[in-house]
């Protein structure tokens, strides 16, 4: 018998960066949560305790930190710098994966006009970017992923599930009306590791959230396969998207005990357990690249 | 030595109920999370398990879905006619209270267009509001508390902090220039419970936002203080502001180990500890009016 | 009108300190998280942002982790430490109160053997200390509430419901016999401020487990004033004890679809709503100290 | 361009089953959290909203009860149970996945007694199982994953780590002495489907507690690889072992502002960011068997 090291990997998780840029009187700021990966010969740590390879996860940090000073940009962009300077680093490091969090803020409006200084944090929606580079960052190797997490959900019609198979333990009513909620999870990766991240990113989320409001549903997997469609007519840049969709069941409640009908009205909110419905739409006649995926938490 | 029974109370907590209108092409919801709190003479269910006194929590809970078929209203509304029912079911129920979480739904647009019924959850920011009717709930014995919580806010400029005791143990610079930021929680009490609540709450909220924006601050303190003096001078209805005002601390990085400067521009976002400040605002001539603030969380 | 401050403080909240004691073989450590509060004149802050009377929150800080090197003990020593150190810093600090949430850690056994200096985080479980000195801190003006939560039990017998009165909207059927759950949270005020904590605390926390599973329960009130006597009987230093049960609940899942009986076999475990007791059992003969409870959480 | 459906899965997540053995006078209960996925053909659903082939989430939940009746006995016989019933249930599923959270619940002791019917919740620690079977359920295609998570461990000393490269952002100092604490979280790939699964989770677990604690550390890579080393040389059923183990770090505060040393004393525990070490550790002579892992959240 031989016991011997797989696969492995290892980073600074959840640095916490807020860039402000004061150079007019509308300030603007990023505020990001980076994590970093590497991938390499870190053999001889697992096996003796030799470090000689391994860049302290500290280091990775400031790295973080430092490279903020010189303008941080879509978090695409800062995504490709630090995986890039990270893979490139030593020779020993064959690759590096970095997640990006982005959350957003508005302007506080203040008599009508938007502050130049002051924001409120615009929800729980949070723009996600994974990069991987798997090489040395010399070249063509960087995959990006974009993305977005916690875009809750809600049709108040529209939806329908009936003509399931039903077996022994089905006991599930068919309906032609019911609400539909969800909170979104959506990664796509790109073709392209140049292009304007913004208006990308822009025109996929108007793309899920039009198309979730548009589909008259019939299952919540058409809802998914549809939204996932829409991403990649919209944006030719994208090659595949990977969505998870849990379905947040709001049940009508019976009220006929206390002598009420309840014709589409009152519905209890339930938190487990949930429906969980994941898939993937993609272009037939785009190369996979699974390595851009590794690691990424959710579907795959 | 005799043991006895004190203060005590016993409710159904976040009972998730969602209330659809459907009446016209344009859809509405309330999305809200209720939890009620009987207070009464339960002394035999504790010492002999006696349970004649005791509406069951299941009980309030089909109360909350059954009152939510008649229309919901605002949540202070909604609250009042629970609470007062509750309060005045039996003979030995001496008091109710009633909270009340709403959170906020907004059209998705599409095509330009706000759609008739799909909706986007619009953020972390949670509406509150707590009913207290201390007595039967016939008369004039009602109190409402108004609210929000998670309302976050972050200024680029525009604080600073000095002029601070220093003793043995005191290392932090005086500051002319750093990031504020917070997580508002404020609860106001109102002196009327007949009211254009949506309005009235409408207006501490811009009160708090505006003065937030607008105050330069010297201390968290102070622009604690402009907020609660603003809600009572915008709202007359308003007698006092309760806040509590989480200091989220960003320290600027201190770069120059990589021969960087940092002028104000990258920060390091801080969870824990915070700092916590917590005040009322309120007016003199209202007399005061504790059985409305009893078991809310948060500051007291 | 006139608008003024009312009640008000603030402090530093969360400090999470770890103390290692390697003076033998056998290491130890308290894991704790702190949090401090002052009281006191702190309007000029509010009003004008000056901060001659503000003791920084990161000088509270501070004082925190200096004190953690003296030694630190049992939480409700440690906790009159600081909050007598803190209420007695200035002339104008009328009072302090300190948090102190204290994280178990048990000894990991290697070959039959506990381990001289590795651990392993025993639980959920917080034990709770809150002091609170209400003056300068020279004299007997402090008080000491030790405490517990997120201690989950469960019952899988020996816990009925009946006997409750039925109004319109009560539909839920009288039971024998149910799964009884809850997550206690406790709060005892001591009437001395020298003691042995520790051996005080193990002292309630068994009276607490017994009483839960030795008591037949005909209503989670029963239970809850059984759990408080019980403390009371066998710590005569204990004056009242607050308790805050959250009833978790366990549906009987109805088979009778899948042709099967459930003979009390098989639960399904709600999340929400729940159900919530609370209630305070005391002495008599001890008299109030209502300051010892301001401000904190949970049942007031 | 053809846009068309990729990898794609559904199911329910986080069916909360609780069942209680009552047959003696002690009884005894397990406490799952169960989820669900199919895998096959669902392309009508996805692109038609045709659910001809959607066994409907609410059965899986339903089933997941039903099979419960039964005796649920170890999480992975309960998982091997329900993966096999699902991806034999109609033709069209090629493959189920049921992963299995088990909570641990210890007898309260009473008067220095094990209690009958009375049990207290051991912990954060808990116990996971992900059965996949690929295929219809008839034969060998089963695979097991057993595991843990949230089990928290700490080092007060033998951990160090120095010898890291250092570059132009490395700032770290070289440490001999440092706290070492992670929250472990393990998967292990069994090569069978038939064993004491308890008896074999116990022998992992010790195996990971105990190298933990035995292992003098030069690095947190080094501790995982020891870990998982141990679990093959003492498991001959464990193929592999995936392990996860944030570092959190533990800061030596420095006190000499305020006159004091720290030997190793007072430290500041830390929340984000981590160090994020992971790590496989596998046989040589076994096949590898990447379908077990689809879909499993952590290390990949």
């Amino acid at each position: 018998m031989v016991i011997r090291l797989g696969a492995n990997q290892y980073g600074k998780a959840e640095v916490r960066v807020v860039a402000v840029d004061r150079s007019g009187p509308q300030h603007s700021l990023v505020d990001l949560t980076v994590s970093s990966s590497l991938r390499g010969d870190f053999a001889a740590a697992h096996t003796d305790g030799d470090n000689a390879h391994v860049l302290a996860t500290d280091t990775q940090k400031n790295t973080v930190l430092a490279f903020a000073r010189d303008g941080v940009g879509p978090p695409e962009a800062f995504g490709l710098r630090l995986a890039r300077h990270l893979a490139g680093a030593y020779g020993w490091i064959s690759g590096a994966r970095v997640a990006v969090d982005s959350h957003g803020w508005d302007r506080i409006t203040v008599g009508g006009q938007p502050h130049g200084h002051a924001f409120r944090r615009d929800g729980g929606e949070v723009r996600t970017a994974v990069v991987t580079v798997d090489g040395d960052g010399s070249g063509a190797d960087a995959h990006v992923l974009a993305g977005l997490r916690d875009l809750v959900v809600l049709k108040t019609t529209g939806s329908e599930f009936w003509g399931f198979p039903r077996d022994r333990y089905t006991t599930l009513a068919e309906t032609r009306e019911r609400i539909l909620a969800t909170a979104v999870t959506a990664r796509w990766r790109y073709t392209v590791t140049d292009l304007d991240w913004d208006a990308a990113f822009g025109t996929v989320r108007t793309a899920l959230l039009e198309t979730f409001a548009a589909t008259h549903s019939l299952a919540l997997q058409q809802t998914l396969y549809a939204m996932g469609e829409a991403a990649l007519e919209r944006c030719p840049e994208v090659a595949e998207v990977r969505l998870s969709m849990p379905n947040r069941h709001h049940f009508l409640a019976d009220l006929s005990a206390f002598g009420l009908d309840n014709p589409d009205v009152v519905y209890v909110a339930a938190d487990r357990p949930y429906g969980l419905i994941e898939g993937t739409v993609l272009r037939d006649d785009v190369p996979p690249a699974e390595v851009a995926w590794l690691g990424t938490p959710g579907f795959c």
